[in-house]
């Protein structure tokens, strides 16, 4: 059983439903759920006005609590950045206080890191993930749980089949540029994992809340954003240097968005595609993360290994990487 | 008589009546009109593979025009960032070629002033300007009429009567932030110009396309994109340092979003309210420039003077600004 503090630093919680059966559920897993004082508090979009929100942080990270979820994403967080409560935080995470979240909450994620090096997770939601009508994802629950139990070391999946090149694909008709195909394996050693919602991970280029990550294992997702803006967001990091400054890049799931007639063939395939004609860092596809029910948990600034043999992908973390290959973690071949 | 180069450097043309009907325009206006090979070329959402278009900026810059005139914006430039041909569009614009365009464009404009720091113009497309079913917008095409003509050394407008503070706007609710009033009067002399559409904008941040204009005046725009987003892209700017390294910023048009229930008085309002609370850079609203029929023409990269005196508003280039007060230029206080 573990001691899990609900709070809102984005968005205002609407799906009040959800929310309480995330709590019941939660409470149901024989944990003891603490629900911040302004979890429901709404000012315009938010949930509270900035101050609200940032005390609300700040008594997340005085709980004491073994997991700090945040009720749901949306937006709300750049703005706070320049007030959180780093050395509050830095110090829940030091005594043991898991930080858990995701979208808007990338936000939080890479500042903490920028400024402080401290580790949180990328993970489920209370309302999107714990809060549904059905049972909760089986792969999130065990990600989850492994968490609390502290014996998750890792996570697996399986890349999808590679596509032939078709006619409109980008590689068979830019022509321009050479294709970088994965390597057939793959063994990155003690690099950083970051990451999180590209969205976000671009607004925070620029600004002082930028993790400058060197050598490092780069996750992004996105929910929403048409295939155009993927593009657009992902040139930005290629431009800036950010994607070949990294060992390995792991794309999630980009989820929620309708092509149009104008786009004729362009789609996430094509991007991919044209983006690897354009860095020689390995692009893995097909990470269980994201806007989807079916994420993992992943440490945000942890440092850890990437294992690719075939389309087999394994990402390991914790303390004896010695043995990386008989270590496990959760494999999740299925997704 | 101008000799006007149409041109597809983003997307592909996919109406081709308002095409030709933006050609037969600016040939009944007695300009001779002359149509790059690749104009309607087509390939996935773009106007032709990333060669094609960057084949057909090259023939813009070749061609001697007086004008050279984006079909449309749309998609597609900043992939193209790495290979422009920056010295054939500088020399074309040192010898008289005036670049026109928006939204998209803006990354071309940005990229060439950070590389080069030619002047170019934020100012209509052939198609959604110039092809539109009825008349072109009389000032964005008196704007047009006295670029050709060389006589245009400025442009004025009034800005929106202020609101008064209402429950839930920033200034009333956030009570963090002290708001930073417009000046009742400001005279800016002889500061850069620059911008154009905001995420454009910010999908430059942190690349080699940046142009680090310190003391500039920063204008602003964008369509489609919710308050939220509006709001997310100027944070990223305010905490890049970009908005306290300006003089001023004035923000254009922001068109085509639609509010939700979710926002709870969460508007553009808010959202400017909220900005100046956090940062004392006057920010000017109701510049006539965006994704709307009335646009001014303004030079990206120009030095140029902003008279402000009450609501009116005045920003004023050309080679003699000694006597910025009586040079007029056009005075579009009706928008």
């Amino acid at each position: 059983m573990a001691h899990i503090y609900i709070y809102s630093p984005s968005s205002a919680v609407r799906d009040r439903a959800a929310f309480r059966r995330g709590i019941r559920r939660l409470q149901a897993q024989g944990h003891e759920v603490e629900v911040d004082a302004a979890a429901l508090a709404s000012h315009q979009r938010f949930a509270g006005e900035d101050a609200t929100r940032l005390a609300a942080i700040g008594r997340a990270a005085a709980s004491g609590a073994d997991v700090a979820l945040i009720s749901r994403g949306g937006y709300g967080l750049t703005r706070l950045l320049p007030a959180l409560p780093y050395a509050e935080v830095e110090r829940a995470i030091g005594q043991g206080t898991r930080f858990v979240g995701f979208s808007d909450f990338t936000a939080l994620q890479l500042a903490v890191l920028a400024r402080t090096g401290a580790t949180t997770w990328a993970g489920p939601s209370l309302g999107a993930d714990f809060g549904t009508v059905d049972e909760p994802d089986d792969i999130m629950q065990a990600c989850f749980d492994d968490l609390l139990a502290g014996i998750g070391e890792g996570t697996g999946w399986r890349l999808p089949a590679p596509r032939r090149p078709r006619a409109g694909d980008a590689l068979a008709s830019e022509g321009a540029g050479r294709l970088h195909a994965l390597p057939q394996s793959l063994h990155i050693h003690q690099a950083t994992l970051w990451g999180g919602n590209l969205a976000m991970v671009c607004a925070l280029l620029g600004t002082p809340y930028w993790p400058s990550i060197q050598n490092g294992i780069l996750f992004l997702e996105d929910v929403g954003e048409h295939p155009y803006r993927i593009e657009r967001m992902l040139t930005q990091l290629l431009h800036a240097g950010v994607l070949g400054q990294q060992q390995a890049v792991l794309l999630g799931a980009f989820s929620d968005y309708t092509l149009s007639s104008h786009d004729k063939g362009f789609n996430l395939h094509a991007v991919v595609s044209w983006l690897r004609t354009r860095t020689s860092t390995p692009i893995l596809t097909g990470l269980p993360f994201g806007h989807v029910p079916t994420k993992v948990l992943l440490p945000v600034g942890a440092c850890t290994d990437l294992l690719l043999q075939g389309r087999d992908a394994l990402i390991l973390w914790g303390h004896d990487h010695a043995h990386a290959d008989d270590a496990g973690g959760h494999d999740h071949h299925d997704h």
